[in-house]
């Protein structure tokens, strides 16, 4: 086993199609747009700019997240590195908000309600129906999953505790081995990992935010907890602005 | 573990740079150019059309592989499915000759030694200067190799005899669970492949010819012999065309 400090690397997908639409996407596995495309981009070269060069992949079984990974690697010219995909870093299940708009939700049910299901720690939207048209729970993916495992909704809570067994098992092994992990994923599921790491409590994770395509790297101690508070982000500039504006965003819509 | 047949899927990457360039390319990461990503795609059409969908994914450590795994992956839907990767899939180490011009080549070398090092079984090209500007040997993606394991040339021999090992222990398991298993390689590491599924002699390998971005399915029986020998293309007619200008093109050029 390498010694500590072991090193992290957190990378959300750039916008897609959805997040362009203003839609709840959740687990619907929507493609990146052009501008996620060149956010993924930029990613890789930021990494590449640090000499930040990852050794091992872990992301979620969703397009965004997985052509966001493809073309950051390829900009570093780490396209060859061991990959390995979980449902576990998915993107939090919307439940029966997913393929709704963010603007008519807010406006049918009202700030409250809305701000409720965006940013509780643990009040999850309705259930999905299964066979929703926006269901994936008989999408061939989720397959060797039992069903009761198959979210239908979830709060972040949720996301946390399906999120931390693949942290336990599978990331922090690979960081044991001296190697720099690559974790790209989405809005909620690296809000779940951040709050394991930071210690964030369950009422202050709702204030926290992580910009898309830059990278956030974390160095890790011996107990795998950071040794800056909140990580690094590589381009610190660029991610306090889009904090900024992620900030606003329910407020404004 | 599930009965035979098993069910395996070969696919020889897209035309890249230096291929349309006609340079040897052997370990030289080059990219896919646009027909290339074209196959690529197209091949992921043959294998909806034919609702072959891959449950796993085994592919080289070079580019041109990873993209055409990617793009015909993403074409029927399954962008999603494990992935590994070893150099043990590479294309054949070409040795010196890697960045070479194959007229050139041809004009300076004589057609006997030009078709000799092109198709013999057990001629491999001169050795490739570990400091040449196209050696791979200080290349990150094979720092875990031991040197005495990073060729600095290969012949077919060479190509079968590393390649091999990979095949009973990473792939063989994969389709004794019953899963559609998709090999997106080379020229010559399929060749590798077919050579010992269909039983071919070290003569008769040099008139195999595998086209790229089509498809080619093979059903195994309990023993892993293919029960249709030579394997199915999923489009035959584009197959057999292809197959015949890549017999020509040594002569012409």
């Amino acid at each position: 086993m390498a010694d500590a400090p072991y090193k992290l690397i957190l990378l959300r997908h750039g916008e897609s199609e959805w997040n362009a639409k203003n839609l709840f996407t959740g687990w619907v596995d929507v493609n990146l747009n052009e501008k996620g495309e060149k956010e993924a981009v930029r990613g890789g070269d930021l990494l590449k700019d640090a000499g930040l060069l990852p050794d091992v992949l872990h992301t979620s079984l969703l397009k965004r997240a997985i052509r966001t990974a493809q073309l950051a690697l390829e900009t570093c010219d780490r396209h060859w590195i061991p990959v390995h995909r979980t449902w576990r870093l998915n993107e939090r299940h919307y439940g029966a908000l997913q393929g709704k708009d963010k603007a008519q939700t807010l406006a049918e049910f009202g700030e409250e309600q809305f701000m409720l299901w965006r940013r509780s720690y643990d009040t999850p939207p309705p259930e999905l129906d299964r066979d929703d048209t926006y269901s994936q729970f008989a999408d061939p993916r989720y397959a060797t999953l039992p069903p009761e495992e198959r979210p239908q909704t979830e709060c972040l809570k949720d996301v946390v505790g399906r999120m931390l067994p693949y942290w336990f098992d599978a990331i922090v092994p690979d960081l044991l081995t001296g190697r720099t992990v690559l974790v790209v994923a989405h809005g909620n599921s690296l809000r779940a990992l951040v709050k394991h790491l930071d210690r964030i409590s369950d009422a202050d994770i709702a204030g926290l935010n992580i910009p898309t395509g830059i990278p956030l790297a974390y160095e890790l101690d011996a107990d795998f907890r950071p040794i800056t508070p909140g990580g690094t982000y590589l381009d610190p500039d660029a991610a306090a602005a889009a904090i900024e504006a992620v900030k606003n965003q329910g407020k404004k819509k």
